[in-house]
């Protein structure tokens, strides 16, 4: 592979001239520039990606950035931005933050130091300083942040749907399972089910639950039987939850859905696999990953765009851990 | 921020010196050479990634190749990379090949041409120029290739023993599905089972699935039980693949594991909530990205190695999917 000093060689100039014409940095007379590229088109000389993009005035690198990759939600929106992305020719790197805003903040200065060209963040901090100060296009996936291009879908409309829905099939005590107090999309799908049930004037528990991992999941499983062994209807905060929530009813002996309804939350592939199968709030994931992904290219391209915000629908979905609606619509 | 101009003007010299210093593209007066490292740190002056690395002869950023992040097997490997890299300060990349070649290739260019240090792969393809052309260490991740440095689980014990402990309890018309071709580790384990199947003198059927994916999986659980259905016992390729085929005998209305034992391969975070939970052969996945990521630092800093390539332990973890042995040993 070619050399700068291969380069510099052969355009007959020296290696910091070559250097300063790829790095932009100084003059250089526009007979040796000619000189220059000859010689790097007649080598196929490959800067590297940085001099490269310096270069060529753009580099098609992005960076993104996801709080927990082992949560299944969150490889299905890799795989819509992955998809897009790819169809436009541009390259993306990952960073997973584990929801720590430090290590959040040591992968945007990665992606940064590598010259990305834009970022899309799944964070539960878009208003943090390490946002405000970049000086390249972000769009927020799964987070919304005022009027900052964002693609999310209706967390609060979906904790409502779910609510509405085990209600409409029958369930009269309760259970919400709270998601955790910083991930702001389980704290609206809370709200909203909250919302909803106290519309309707069902009384209801709260379990309060710190993660959505799949270790823990369990214990909360437990803690809510334990607590509320009436439950005839959990609202999960996502489908990992639920899953072990119906392991939990199931291995205590209840029948679902006769004796307990359980919604989960998001619709992960796993979700249609289970016995009985998971009825869930359905997020388009894979969707959102696509529609990120090309708002940030519009971004980038500094194209028009009507809509910076973008809100996606959530769909319920509805399979074997609720009971039929006519029976008790 | 300083740039390269705030720098070269602080120690009255021109960019292209301060250029030529930091890149290391020429010769630099010892005294300009003094007096452009006082400038730059009193302007706290941070070169860009590339340039520092060879500033500093030395970047901490490593890349990290997964070939299907939607298999819940590969989070958790990425998992114990990712937290024994921080711990010694190194960074991380992702990239996901979709076991596919030619994204494989383009995210090992991004790689090097943001100058990582090292790279942890794994892929299908540990022979290919790809690899064999990186000037820098490689360590290979649940893949092997000759005695190039890698870590990986043994797969064909682990075939061995879930056709075993499947026939002791007393599995007499057993059904294994293949992995996908193209994916050693599958190879391995479904070598692994027809020998010991083989050997045991117990006629059985086999099924080819050609992917992971939790879509198709369910296909290839319906035509298992459609061509063979009077199956007893299944070795499946691995945990989602037994996911797929637990919920479609269920659905037919078959008693797991009285009329059906079903034992899977992995042990991702989801078997063990899954009801009748599931079976499985343990890959240490955790361990393992750890393990590659010790390695790989190892190779970085040049360290003197005794063992290049680890091959970790398989586990037999017995849950609900199968009977209990003493009825049948």
């Amino acid at each position: 592979m070619a050399t700068i000093r291969d380069v510099a060689k052969h355009a007959g100039v020296s290696v910091a001239t070559v250097s300063r014409m790829i790095n932009d940095a100084g003059y250089v007379h526009e007979d040796t520039r000619k000189k220059i590229e000859t010689a790097i088109r007649e080598l196929r000389y490959t800067p590297n990606e940085v001099a490269r993009s310096l270069y060529k005035r753009k580099s098609k690198l992005t960076g993104l950035l996801l709080p927990d990759i082992t949560n299944p939600f969150f490889p299905e929106l890799a795989r819509g931005v992955e998809d897009e992305m790819q169809a436009n020719r541009f390259r993306i790197i990952f960073g997973n933050s584990d929801e720590n805003s430090k290590k959040e903040k040591e992968y945007i200065q990665t992606f940064v130091q590598n010259n990305v060209v834009g970022v899309i963040a799944s964070t539960n901090h878009p208003d943090s300083d390490t946002y405000r100060k970049l000086e390249i296009p972000v769009v927020f996936l799964d987070r919304t942040a005022d009027n900052r291009p964002s693609v999310y879908s209706d967390g609060r409309e979906g904790g409502r749907m779910a609510a509405q829905e085990i209600v409409a099939r029958g369930s009269r005590r309760i259970t919400v399972m709270q998601g955790p107090g910083h991930i702001r999309p389980a704290q609206d799908r809370y709200q909203g089910a909250v919302e909803a049930l106290s519309g309707s004037g069902i009384s209801f528990n709260v379990i309060q639950t710190s993660s959505f991992s799949f270790t823990e999941a369990g214990t909360w499983a437990r803690e809510l039987f334990e607590k509320h062994p009436d439950t005839d209807g959990v609202i999960a905060s996502n489908d990992i939850v639920a899953t072990a929530v119906l392991h939990e009813a199931l291995r205590l002996g209840k029948k679902v859905p006769e004796d307990v309804q359980i919604i989960g939350f998001d619709d992960v592939p796993l979700s249609s696999l289970l016995t009985p199968s998971l009825t869930t709030i359905r997020q388009p994931a894979y969707d959102m990953g696509k529609a990120a992904a090309r708002l940030l290219i519009q971004l980038i391209e500094n194209k028009d765009m009507t809509q910076k915000t973008i809100q996606m629908p959530v769909t319920f979905i509805e399979r074997d851990t609720t009971r039929k609606v006519e029976h008790y619509g």
